[in-house]
């Protein structure tokens, strides 16, 4: 029986975290090859090994400059980790040569471009993808990301306080008005980058450090608003704060939501357990458990869980990530897989690393 | 002019960080001598800088096992950092004594036995002296304080909590309906202690961590409902859900509340300038500025801010202290300063300790 | 063709961090099933998911009490994660069965029970035993590990020192008089276990520390200087200083040895690099690189260097491993592939975690 | 009795976290009172309290831009944690002028010109300053400090190194051939600056990370032998490795020094209680007690002790401090203290930050 070919992969990005991230999980990806590496001018040249320390000896390649003719050429599918500007003219390129992308910039995340440009301050250069790009929720979007050749790779933020939300909302049990939603997240996931350092991420500043950033304007709130008005089929709005926490890879996110009708902890669980049933990659924690990050570090799981605080009528609906994993890179590749037909466990079967 | 002999002043429960804490800042006051220093009986006999290797060669002091009677006999003035059982009984002797007291446990905070009962699933054995107590938060009860012999000092959560919504509160500006409370604290603000090893403390089970704990059964949340019911002259609940992050000393305090007119972050904070001008420990930051535990540790500082999410009508108040600082030790120090009618900044001067 | 049966191999010890990690391992090598989990008594009974969380869903074992003749029942390779004591009756029983087992415990690694004596104040029972345990340190004694069915995993800090070292020992280019190892090792590496909280180990405690421990006696010295002397041939002693520091996982070594000779960094590293020519765990660093535990962490992998202090005669040895990857569990994986006549790589390709 | 007018003090450098640490101390101090804040260019016009944090309505002083002759007019006394290059530069106009000065760069801290030209590959432009300046280690040059004006306060592992070894070279205990010093630094010791952000210094890259740098050729090397070789008077040299530990402050120095005859622990600990009796800020351990740097954080103290390996003929000398207090500018308070005849605790006096 012939075996397939391993399908080519190209990584663009590769200096941040979250490109680190997805070099180290494609390399033990049983169905693909890394053909190609890309980042900015200054890495070009570099062997990827002498770039990421941690990577040395695994890799033969080197980096290259960003070359979206060049990533068409090289691979079937690319995985951008690229800022943003760099992002909308190289996915039209890609899309042009009919290359299957999974963008994990902001780019293509908010379906409408007015929006987009609200929160962004900038205008969208790509209608015409944006029309195309599915956001990248397999929890919520699976059939539609099986379909489509752009994947817009959601906000490390957003899944988490999706998948924690969602259930409740679906089955009617929370009011999708007056949600607050607490984010906090370590150092990797606010876009602190070895190669872009910025005075806030410094070692020292971080660290013993607790801090909000961006209050009441992250651009994530966005996102989690689009998604919460499609399912509920009206505007949603939350208000979404988001925190950074000395250590490097985790969100927990805690999210307050209003309880349409008196309802028990164990009633929403079942809601929950209902709602990700067959799911691979989240789990359900049982009553009186309560998640901690260090449980799902370095791989793609989310555990999730809800406690209802029955003196105030409100849902406490809590959920654990690791941003570089399914709020990031591992996310991508579980993407990746569905778009490729695959099973979406292959190549992030791997458990957490605890401690 | 005849100088004032120092009052004598004895710390009981020093085996904690509470209690090592108090030591600290009790060997710089100028006002005080450390008559003695109480703690369990495991660690009696054991020289204070053997026991804290920080205040090696600074106190010579033996610890003592706790002791009411003799307590009372050694100083005028007692600070209590016992856990509960047995506070109530020494208290009871202090009391009988006429010796002033700021007690750190929970036993005295809440005015309603009732209440007392109902979250902390025990009786309370000293009535009386509850009738007496003060709440500790000299923001809010500063006359109360130097009146009394007994004041009951607040939590740590409480009193971060507090002095971040208190002002909307009182100028009418929040609403008391639907207020939401998340705290993040560091590990020793959350019960650990040196003697008393769990394992759910161990370093590499909180290192690289987040986690969130007591979800909506927190024993802070009765302290912060009876401040807030007390200043609206109603019942008020609120929601407060306590998180664990992995830094040694600091909360932060993020309180969402409903605003009961539109009004702007420049009119909100106004209020909180206007309510905490010329406290010596509260700081409101300028528009625009956000609080980091970074810029209070080691100190009696608290600072504050409010945003307000205008999208949807809601402050977003935030505070930052250190829990051993004014969530604790140094908190206590300024209860016994206006008891004794000094300077609130006497031996609490030293700015925080950066980085 | 027909499929190999896989290898049943049970784990005893599960509580503590190594035996986390040698399930997080054994869970994704292709070539065995976990057949049994054993613990203490405390945690018999209780699901492997809930005693460790980042497993949660992963395994469908519960934790058994440790039971010598059930392990030699249920498994034909064992893994043994447990303190001294309990290790010597289990391996007896296992032996006797005729199983294959690798023991990550100290009790086999000293080949003359009177040092295993001197050193650990108790007397070994084992002696049969002692006799036919190989030190497993592939990278030193590969062959005799593929011919026993007793390997004694090697201590942590061990593995580092003799990895750093040994090259320019059996070149001739390094004394064996006078050699001073130093080594920090992150808090999983020093004995902490989540089931047995010791007050040194807690959070608050380690956390923004650094700390010597075992000055002078630490008994991982015995196994340096039982191995240098095997391939010196006659007695050496060493210095070896460990020191505990605020990270969770990660070994550095400092080894400081006078050299025989003049030789310069390039010289050296010649020595080194031949050395581990095709050795698929041990990376030699180019000149001018220096190893960081960072780079390392979360895999099997040793990064190792040499700098010459031509000022004074002295090669400064340098590596950086896992103290639960190659120093623990990964590096036992590595033994029981070797034992099997596996690829040594099977289950350990997953690169580092960084960051 | 007419009360002193305070010393006027300005600080130069005020960015980095030396600087900050000196105007903490500062503001506590009772003889002096801050007259001027300089730091570089991009600072200037910033209120110390917004630069700084922590410091905010502690000081109502705005950060200048550096200018010697301004610095000169402004204070009786000037500390200065500039970099190099600007520093010769001040300290010239500075010394016309007659003002004393404590400098915390490493300018000052060689006597011999050609020794710093080889180390820091550029030429001194200030040799009349070079042979007025006094190496700033009070427990070793009390009498030289009381009677210059111009201090070169020392590097932070030197004074770790010197403060651990010395008592045993002076008593002939230790020999001063074959010494290896192997020093671990937090991440404020080791150059990072708030306002000079580099990629290595980042938190992500840092945290959970243990690393060697500089390694056989760290500047501080020369400093620690032109100390050992004035004590012998003989050129004495060190094998010296400092590396990065993940915590914000603290120095934890291992030196290793052959006997020159054999000794005991208590031996050698008599010697130590000895050359240390009456020094405020030593702290000599007792036997069988091991230094951690928590307990000497946030203060001037230094902890040593020692431990003799007696199989192998030497000392393991062991010290801890705060790179930012006796590693830094609480040492140079202290200096401070010395040129104008106070005592040396004023100001200092305040206990170690635990935990």
């Amino acid at each position: 029986m012939a075996e397939t070919a391993p399908l080519k992969v190209a990584v663009a990005g590769a200096t941040g975290y979250t490109g680190a991230e997805l070099l180290r999980l494609l390399l033990v990806h049983p169905k693909v090859r890394l053909t190609a590496v890309m980042a900015s001018e200054r890495s070009a040249g570099v062997p990827v090994g002498r770039l990421i320390p941690s990577l040395r000896g695994r890799l033969a390649l080197t980096v290259e400059k960003v070359d979206a003719e060049r990533l068409a050429a090289q691979a079937d599918c690319v995985l951008l980790a690229l800022p943003y500007g760099e992002t909308h003219r190289v996915v039209s390129v890609l899309r042009r040569h009919g290359r299957r992308v999974v963008d994990l910039s902001s780019d293509y995340r908010l379906r409408n471009a007015a929006e987009f440009e609200a929160w962004y301050k900038t205008t969208h250069t790509d209608p015409e993808g944006l029309a195309e790009a599915v956001y990248g929720l397999p929890e919520l979007y699976r059939k539609e990301i099986a379909a489509t050749r752009l994947v817009a790779n959601p906000g490390c933020y957003p899944v988490g306080a999706l998948l924690a939300i969602v259930p409740l909302i679906k089955a009617g049990l929370g009011r999708p008005e007056g949600i607050v939603i607490d984010g906090k997240s370590g150092v990797t996931g606010a876009g602190s980058m070895s190669q872009k350092p910025d005075p806030m991420y410094l070692y020292a500043e971080q660290n013993e450090n607790i801090l909000a950033y961006s209050v009441g304007k992250h651009r994530h709130t966005p996102e989690i608003e689009q998604a919460l008005s499609g399912i509920v089929g009206a505007p949603v709005q939350v208000t979404f704060t988001p925190h950074l926490i000395p250590a490097n890879r985790g969100i927990f996110t805690t999210a307050y939501v209003p309880l349409a009708r008196p309802a028990s902890t164990a009633d929403c669980l079942q809601v929950y357990r209902e709602a990700y049933a067959g799911e691979p990659f989240v789990r359900v924690l049982d009553e009186g458990e309560l998640p901690r990050t260090r449980a799902v570090v370095g791989s793609n799981l989310c555990d999730v869980t809800v406690v209802v605080d029955e003196r105030n009528g409100r849902a406490i609906c809590l959920s654990t990530l690791d941003n570089l994993g399914k709020g990031g890179a591992a996310n991508a590749i579980q993407n990746l897989n569905i778009m490729h037909g695959w099973d979406e466990r292959t190549g992030l079967d791997a458990p957490p690393v605890y401690p």
